[in-house]
């Protein structure tokens, strides 16, 4: 009995007490955060935000694909239990080699924005909105036709988002109600019944998007499937965290922590304490030898 | 006087030849290049866009200064006679460090923009618009109150203003009318008599800032007096070319050729030929050194 229960003290130590790692191009992936640390509160998580080159909607699938690997490489020295990408457009690029080249599990954005998006069309056409990079990559129609071979997608870029997002403007401002209108008018006319959040900043537009769209089109915000997913990878591999605690959360960034700070706590739905300042040599140099780490 | 031919003949291959080299960001400073080509058009122009880590208006000074100085001396192997800092975040952020470094004359686009605004501010205020890190700088208002102590400066951040003109937006669309009047209001209200465009893409939405401040209110456009800055600065080396000739255009980009040469060409007004791929060993390197190269 002793020796069963030591057993699982050990366990809880070495296995379920390590963090989970989350990743983004910036500080957008800090909503993804807010979900994790609302549906898996005890878990600890370690957040990596690559400020400095930020964004990556815009970016190449090979720039980007490297930039991913760097920053999860970053994350290793924290020994996760697994790595969260959190950017859709790291998801959308770059997932095949992350999961390739890292040694833990990998969740990306996409695949559970899109299994939600299934469930929920019924039959009627499934939107996807994204940056430039995300929608032009065809990733989400990818992953919703791998569920449902026949299911129609129509995919909009709305590069004017994050951009908006990032000044502090909400769903009231006439710009975002401007904006909204202009990207999403053929998406209400072609008659959706599911629209994908598939960017981590259109979540602080959801009010816009739904009052435009209208109250029979049924939103799905990625980043809270993706909490969804991570709990069901970790339930899995008896990985979750199942103490009576609040988690920790620790955050780095490659550039900018005030601005991280300021913009970040919105998306977090919390203030962020402490933010740490990472060296360009502590994450490019982390991913100059190119070995597979498997 | 065979002599004196001669000489003048190696003189024109050895350094007024020499190509004029200029970094930016990204694409944006392609509108200065338009300009250089203007009005030194038989000048050689070699430009390299960090299209890899663009947009640079978010990021801190340190960032910042980092990334001009890697851009700057990737060119130094052009063997340029004078490097333009066509960025306007990194003229604001990083001029003395660029200058400290180089073993070229550079020149960037704050002071020229400065000057002309001094020129034609008649006792007024003057405004200036542009990206986050340039107004929070205050490089503008230091530019300015050097030449004229007692000038009022009123600084404008407009950040939705490039990923409007990269999205190919342009003066009459209602998002980009609705945009101006947001930001431009309180200058048009403080009696302005001069606007500078203190960022490479405003010059791209001109007409409709035009149009909203009405025709009293003069637009400095900062690559323009830019290239008569460099005019200026070659003239008093003797270093101008004056040959009757086309010069050549080389551009090199850190990723994306292909968004590069799409968007790129409405900055330059003509058709992009060919855009080289740089590889991040190719300039991240090159400044690993911290030399003084002087």
């Amino acid at each position: 009995m002793l020796t069963w229960s030591l057993y699982w003290t050990v366990r809880e130590c070495l296995v379920t007490r390590k963090p989970i790692a989350v990743f983004d191009s910036g500080l957008g992936g800090l909503s993804v955060v807010r979900e994790l640390r609302r549906s898996l509160s005890c878990e600890d998580i370690v957040y990596f935000g690559d400020t400095a080159r930020v964004p990556y909607g815009i970016k190449s699938r090979r720039t980007v694909a490297k930039f991913a690997l760097e920053d999860a490489r970053f994350l290793l020295q924290f020994e996760p239990k697994l790595i969260v990408a959190a950017c859709n457009t790291a998801s959308a690029l770059a997932m095949d080699e992350l999961e390739e080249k890292l040694p833990v599990p990998v969740v990306g954005v996409v695949k559970p924005g899109a299994r939600a998006a299934v469930q929920l069309a019924d039959g009627a056409p499934v939107a996807v909105i994204g940056t430039e990079a995300t929608i032009s990559s065809g990733a989400y129609t990818a992953a919703i036709r791998t569920l449902s071979a026949q299911q129609e997608v129509i995919g909009q870029a709305c590069p004017l988002f994050v951009p908006l997002v990032e000044e502090g403007r909400d769903s009231d401002d006439p710009i975002v109600k401007l904006t909204v209108e202009t990207y999403l008018s053929s998406l209400r006319e072609a008659g959706i019944h599911v629209i994908v959040l598939g960017c981590t900043h259109y979540p602080l537009l959801k009010e816009a998007i739904a009052e435009y769209l209208g109250p029979l089109v049924r939103i799905v915000e990625s980043g809270r499937e993706t909490a969804h997913a991570v709990r069901e990878v970790l339930q899995r591999g008896e990985n979750l965290c199942a103490e009576e605690r609040t988690g920790t959360l620790q955050c780095h960034v490659s550039d900018n922590p005030t601005r991280f700070r300021r913009i970040g706590s919105r998306f977090l739905d919390e203030e962020i304490e402490h933010v740490e300042l990472v060296e360009p040599e502590q994450y490019i140099a982390s991913a100059a030898s190119d070995r597979k780490e498997k």
